[in-house]
């Protein structure tokens, strides 16, 4: 009766039921719709896109947002090819809030060389609406006009600009108080409650697709705003890397539910209005960061 | 230089820093409004409203809302009396979603007895919007036509009702599918992005206001919904009570601040128009899940 006391799930959808005999008129769940969907709606991950986090329990792997933090992403591939990022630590966990990586001696005598990259970068906060594939939901959003997804990634606008949404599992460049003191050398990953209120004020350049909770389970910090106050609670990071610098055997295929489809607007409106037998009190609404991505992994 | 990478803080608020000497024309942050708060903005919480969880790792303190679940909480009251929830166990970290615990064995034969206390309550999924001191926050919330706070609660109201917004930190009742199938006796926090699509829907009755990080950095289980699958993966729960039922050594004395008052209304405007130096681009907008209530432990 394990399943007798149970709060409605928010990720069985990760992992769709088999097909179910349905009535046509019967209105759509996750679970429907995530069966009824075809070859088409997937979309395969693209090694390139694919930045790895690896830990001593096992991989992170993020999918990168090319078309809102190119530059960004252009200074991490440099950073990654030089290995700066291997042998360096988890510093941070703040409850509700984030989790951060980085060289634990930045800004010291002791940091670690950027090489080829750049130590600061113009702000990537937000770009153009305009050359986006983007596929608005019907949501009455407290911090966005509109809001929507493109590519997989949630997005708010207010009909010029567009931005990555600080939703739950998004990577961020963290930075110092000046706009352009952010690298893509320390990084950060939304593990709480979205914090909207950073939207269009850090480049955020992806999202966690696979192992996010070897992060979000991670010990609270208990130093001021969640670091560790000793080395030995951190966390190594062994080694991180894009999907395509991977040996074969390292790299984890991945399929994400493309969120430019027909399906993904039923997927939407079935999580609006859930009718599965457990809702009372369907809300009838949706909220931006509450339409989980689907990902699965290829081949299980 | 550990904070020179820090994306901006949230918790700081829960450290109210020292006064600082304030231009008169300098408008509000989040630590000016707590440096100014007096006495009487801070309310003692009464230990019987104080419902405490032992773990190993130490005590998660909830605050619970009488005017919201009073029958469940009168039966949470027999229950705790009785003992019932010594012993058992945390079954449940979904990530991303919420924690549960209870009676790894509730539905078999080997249940444990209930007592006085009821198996099935009616549902308190609302009450009646009249009779409470709500302070509204100007907000354009996706699942609630308003929101804002009673007694330093986060709720929503569509102007005849109102309820409990699942916010981080909220406990619930668990329930199955029939709306009274719930009884205190399966309890769960939110320990995800609010998950408010469960507003109206399952009954609220608190939140936790101490040490919350001993259930949201458990390791998440990885059988369906988050269940731990083995039970050495199981966290024992030592024992629960209200706080007027502990010997004075294990009480924790906490204040709240008050969400009735004009200093209230200025921390939600300083959360709304950020004007911290690491702020490029205030949201000018606030979400209810984004109002973190301070509560401070007294004497410290």
């Amino acid at each position: 009766m394990r399943t007798a006391f149970c709060v409605a799930a928010a990720a069985s959808l990760l992992s769709p039921v088999p097909a179910l005999a349905q009535q046509a008129e019967a209105p759509p769940t996750t679970a429907s719709v995530l069966a009824a969907a075809g070859a088409d709606d997937w979309v395969v991950l693209p090694q390139e896109d694919l930045f790895y986090l690896f830990l001593d329990a096992g991989p992170v792997v993020f999918e990168v947002a090319r078309a809102f933090a190119p530059a960004h992403l252009d200074n991490i591939d440099k950073l990654t090819e030089a290995g700066y990022f291997d042998g360096l630590a988890i510093v941070r966990s703040q409850d509700n809030y984030v989790v951060q990586w980085g060289d634990p001696a930045a800004g010291s005598a002791a940091a670690r060389a950027f090489g080829d990259a750049r130590q600061r970068l113009a702000p990537e906060f937000f770009r153009a609406r305009s050359g986006l594939a983007f596929t608005p939901i019907d949501s009455r959003d407290a911090y966005a006009d509109e809001v929507g997804f493109v590519d997989g990634f949630p997005v708010g606008s207010d009909g010029e600009r567009a931005w990555l949404a600080h939703c739950y599992g998004m990577l961020g460049a963290g930075r110092a108080n000046e706009a352009d003191s952010g690298s893509g050398a320390e990084l950060y990953v939304v593990t709480g409650h979205a914090p909207r209120h950073l939207d269009r004020n850090v480049t955020l350049l992806g999202r966690a697709v696979h192992g996010i909770e070897r992060l979000s389970a991670l010990p609270r910090g208990t130093g001021e705003l969640g670091f560790y106050e000793i080395e030995a609670e951190q966390t190594p990071v062994l080694k991180m890397r894009f999907g395509n610098e991977l040996p074969v055997t390292e790299r984890i295929r991945l399929e994400r539910l493309r969120t430019d489809t027909p399906t993904f607007e039923s997927l939407v409106e079935a999580r609006r209005n859930r009718v599965e037998d457990w809702f009372a009190d369907p809300a009838g609404r949706i909220g931006l960061c509450n339409v989980p991505v689907p990902v699965r992994t290829i081949g299980e």
